[in-house]
């Protein structure tokens, strides 16, 4: 299982903390982390991930492997810049945002249109024409948010195998 | 001067009809379009645009350029998907957003990151704990919506030609 | 009609000249060139094209269109890096190779694995277990490479019209 | 360490046998594997890493990590169809091309114009002006393969890590 951590390289030390733990907990339960790389609350993820034993992924928007934070197993050099906010996110079977910029509304964006479950932690707020879009699956802690992400990959890990089944 | 007019490939009426008048004023203003050249709000601004002789660009997201709309003139067959949604808008000196949906989101993500004047008719609203975020400027007419992006584009090409000096 | 340019940004003065009197003569046929935007041999072939009329894309691989030549009209800014290159090509009906280094191999690769006519001027050989690889159609001159160019790339459009019509 | 295995999604028997090995003898190494994720070389790569206990990645084309062959670990899912071909080769410390078309071919390019070492076995010969480009380091068996870019990579590592201590 593979859950995608997001939010921006710069960030409070709240969203830091909430990040690391979210990555502890993903790796206690046996999630593989991939995120984009970077400092901040990718950094935090993946530190927090790499203290319990876990695996961590970063899709780079550079040309050079030596940007990845120093907690990331397999840095994957895209050298596509922010495109590469839509590979994060399609390559996880569940989203965590914490906080976030636009960088990272993007990165929402794209979870919403591949219809891969984004549980959110302090983070964006959409609506169009008055009414909020409840897409986004609101926690208010580490944990809870680990527990959603993880149960709706399981599902949705499932359905993928199911689909390919039928094929 | 390069205007990016971005919404979903399928749309209401009324957005077809605000997207075409937009397509229409800009090509009177000189101004060329660039767009994901597929249908709906993107089709309609194309077609505006050609019926005031204006010249159209659409980036696709597929590997073939038969899927774009009969109004693009130049057709850039990227083959990277969603991911060439970060194209559209930076090649642009002002977005102008017609509805959209999470396609419309990820462009409206990008174009703010990247500081492009981003103009918005009935499109997304973004708010992050509990304060809305008014950096999309917003608008209620196509013909306000030209006139901003039309200057704003015009001071994002001086300043742009201003740091190329300086250079 | 939309042909692509490719070769190196820094290029001898003779392939500048083959460039530039590719440029010329496209333009004279009525055909848009499309390139990679920079110096070299994009740059001479887009003002060739400018000094008869002609219409110039460049899909730059950065993230400023102040980085494209002075003779691209349709400068699209990926930020995609090398991996523009895909998009160079795939957006041609032809692709007309003058020299190069390895970046014009990997267009020249895309080139031919999408069954795009490519004509070489001076550009690289392939072979395998001792075999040469005759995809590429070798030309000695500017003229003839445009009229290969432009007679393939009307074959080909006219197969993409049955296509469609076809579905 | 993380070494690329390239070559074509359908291959021979023979180079189906030989990318396995090489497969294998990467995975006793220590090294990862980091390919296109699909079937033929890609396929048989991961398999023999996976039969000695290597880690696998497959930096995917579409959009779907169900289209990954059974032992990919890690399907990073791009929806870049082939511009995701340089994403394979940068995030290699070395690369080891067994047999390959064009696709291939293209991240042959990317690899030398990243100046990232390149193992041949039975690949593509380039050469231009009637002189051969000697910049593919060719060799004749798995062993001598994974020989030459494990202890290739390993000086790249270490050139990295001066290059960031330097900074």
């Amino acid at each position: 299982m593979i859950i995608a951590v997001i939010g921006d390289s710069s960030c409070s030390s709240e969203e830091a903390k909430l990040a690391e733990t979210v990555g502890e907990l993903l790796a206690q339960r046996g999630a593989s982390i991939i995120c984009g790389g970077l400092g901040g609350v990718m950094e935090a993820a993946c530190r927090g991930a790499k203290a319990k034993g876990g695996l961590t992924v970063g899709i780079l928007p550079g040309q050079d492997s030596s940007t990845a934070n120093p907690w990331v197993d397999i840095p994957v050099v895209t050298g596509m810049g922010e495109a590469r906010n839509a590979a994060v996110v399609r390559s996880a079977q569940a989203v965590i945002a914490v906080g976030g910029s636009y960088g990272t509304l993007s990165e929402i964006a794209y979870a919403l249109k591949s219809k891969i479950p984004l549980i959110g932690l302090n983070t964006w707020s959409l609506s169009r024409d008055g009414r909020e879009d409840h897409s986004i699956i609101r926690v208010q802690s580490a944990s809870e948010a680990v527990d959603k992400a993880v149960s709706l990959a399981k599902r949705r890990k499932d359905y993928e195998i199911a689909s390919q089944s039928l094929c």
